[in-house]
């Protein structure tokens, strides 16, 4: 038996992917361009045996069955992409288990896929030593369409491409991880129980009715891409705050533009949305900007010095009775600060409303995959989940 | 003294109005398409006598002082149109009283300044005697854009114009009130404590911060214009109700890509539109179509047989403590009828929530301004308001 485990993070888009020219190889419309996050990322373990009489799949605890379409275009992508490499060997025809967990609410509307899809081909190219030989992130992207861009650590931009093959539909990296030091990311998780649209169908309707779309696609993107690149490489805040910022609204702008419409903003990502303007408005400068995928939960980038301070803002906003609890601020420990008086009283800061909150997690720009010694593997040494 | 008394209706857009090219002259960027309403009115009487030391103004039974720019600018605007008609005598110099109030309630949303300006314009025409010697849609206009397409009963277009001057900004009747007698409204007034964007506040910020405003002004606004006229020329139910949900949509779409954007649906509205998109495709045909002005509050365009039914879809969805209360349904009565059985059975309708209707109001396709007689006049004989 051979068995590979590693990890892939979450990432979060500032130039929002909505839209596919072609359903079934995930091509884009418009480029993307997102930040990989540290703290939140999935977690895979591949073995391959002679042994093992079929392939099995095993999601966050739960056996799954192997037969999702997008896990076999996955591993049909896998397959051709090592024939073009050359590689062949019997562990090819191999039967495999995968077992994989994220560590952090799969509900939550946190991307989940992305990371998921990604480490399952990083693994998978892991396990057969292929990880440098074939291209990762446009076998990732048949898996779901953003799992490209957690194929690398830092700024990354997919580029939609042109070519109906979608071979160069791939992600690449702007810039690493240790290039902005200093930018750090705030998620605030929303409560909210309304059934919501998948974002494969949201985006499918979109394509098919909003008569915005395409304008956006392909007149209002790309400029945005280049200035918001030319801004991660100069570390200009400003500019990268405001085209996040204007790019979300745009996306959510042409879900509701989509008949019958989309809507995954709901009245606290609203409250959020008008906080982070009257903060930015009472500071005399953009010290946080929001961004939203499709969900109501809000990300926020900011510099490392000003998060405290927000976060204090964000809890007068939004007040929780578990404001205290030692798990309501996940992943890296935040410092008390108090927001600063000038602000705090332009703000004129009154809660909106209490426990419209689950929790918060505070990460910053994080790594691409890992590679973890066999000690972290998910897999017994028979091939079954350890944890059942 | 000479005095006048007259009505003039609420308008609700179905194309709508967003933007201005000249703030001044309330020049819009795109036409718009409204329907005028029964039932909602502004009342106004104006007074002219040479005994007035001053002119006065009460509205809603509150006096206000008169040096609002925009009644300024319609009395000036008057005056002009008056001198171009060659009307003189020395009653144009005489101070003015004028009193008016609306039939609903001004704070909810209701387009009741173009009701109320339309009503202003129409009085000060009636008291000179002037109703059909002047074009009355551009005086209108200049007080509240809106204000020109109550000038006229039934179905009414606001052409934008091209010139500089706004003299081709008029209001032109697409057809009369008696036109499409089974067309009735439903207007569901949501429960909401928002401080809300003003709506001249959001176009002027729509104008100058969306990429997509202007796209959808000179793009798609016009064939939309011609595809809606047409269907109400034809009575097309089905092509009138998914234009108008749809440019709803869009309108606020364009305010969700201003910048901070202007958010007036709420988790209330997007129930509703919900809920009528559930309804028709239960019903297996368009039953209702949804508009909404810069405000939460639903109108819904349906048939007169529909109206029963669809009241009790709405009641069922939102029911209020207030349901059987005798002016929970205020406007025209309606009849009860079940939901038909298949219907409710295919939208397995669960309540939304307790309460988040305020009340309903139901009327139909209307005439424009009304003269009232003398009896009528909110003014007492020496021109004060009668109910203080």
């Amino acid at each position: 038996m051979e068995t590979a485990t590693c990890t892939a993070p979450v990432n979060i888009a500032v130039i929002k992917y909505w839209g596919k020219r072609d359903e079934k190889l995930l091509l884009p419309i418009n480029d993307s361009v997102s930040v990989t996050l540290s703290e939140m990322y999935a977690k895979t373990t591949i073995a391959a045996s002679p042994n093992f009489s079929k392939n099995r799949l095993w999601l966050n605890g739960q056996e799954q069955t192997f037969d999702s379409p997008r896990i076999i275009n996955v591993l049909r992508q896998f397959q051709e992409e090592v024939k073009k490499s050359g590689a062949q060997g019997e562990k090819y025809s191999w039967n495999i288990h995968i077992c994989s967990e994220n560590n952090f609410p799969t509900a939550a509307g946190l991307a989940s896929s992305a990371a998921g899809y990604a480490c399952l081909v990083y693994t998978l190219a892991t396990l057969y030593g292929l990880q440098d030989k074939i291209e990762l992130s446009s076998i990732a992207r048949v898996g779901s369409g953003s799992a490209c861009r957690s194929v690398f650590g830092g700024f990354v931009q997919w580029e939609a491409g042109i070519r109906a093959d979608g071979a160069d539909s791939v992600a690449v990296q702007l810039a690493p991880a240790t290039h902005w030091p200093d930018l750090e990311i705030l998620i605030l998780v929303v409560s909210d129980n309304k059934k919501k649209t998948s974002s494969t169908g949201g985006m499918e309707r979109s394509v098919k009715t909003s008569p915005l779309i395409d304008y956006r696609a392909k007149q209002i993107v790309p400029g945005r891409v280049e200035k918001i690149s030319k801004a991660i490489q100069e570390r200009d805040f400003d500019t990268f705050a405001n085209i996040t910022m204007q790019d979300s609204n745009q996306f959510h702008a042409i879900c509701l533009d989509t008949f019958p419409p989309c809507v995954y903003l709901n009245d606290v990502s609203h409250a959020i949305i008008d906080v982070i303007h009257r903060l930015n408005e009472a500071s005399g400068k953009i010290t946080a900007a929001y961004t939203f995928d499709a969900g109501p939960n809000a990300c926020l980038y900011l510099m490392r010095q000003d998060v405290p301070h927000v976060l204090n803002v964000i809890k007068r906003a939004f007040p929780s009775d578990r404001d205290h609890a030692p798990d309501y601020i996940k992943g890296i420990p935040v410092a008390d600060q108090p927001i600063p008086e000038t602000v705090a009283k332009k703000m004129n800061l009154e809660p909106i409303g209490q426990n419209l909150l689950k929790y918060i997690i505070h990460t910053r720009v994080g790594e691409g995959p890992q590679i973890l010694p066999p000690s972290e593997s998910l897999l017994t040494n028979s091939g079954l989940p350890k944890n059942h």
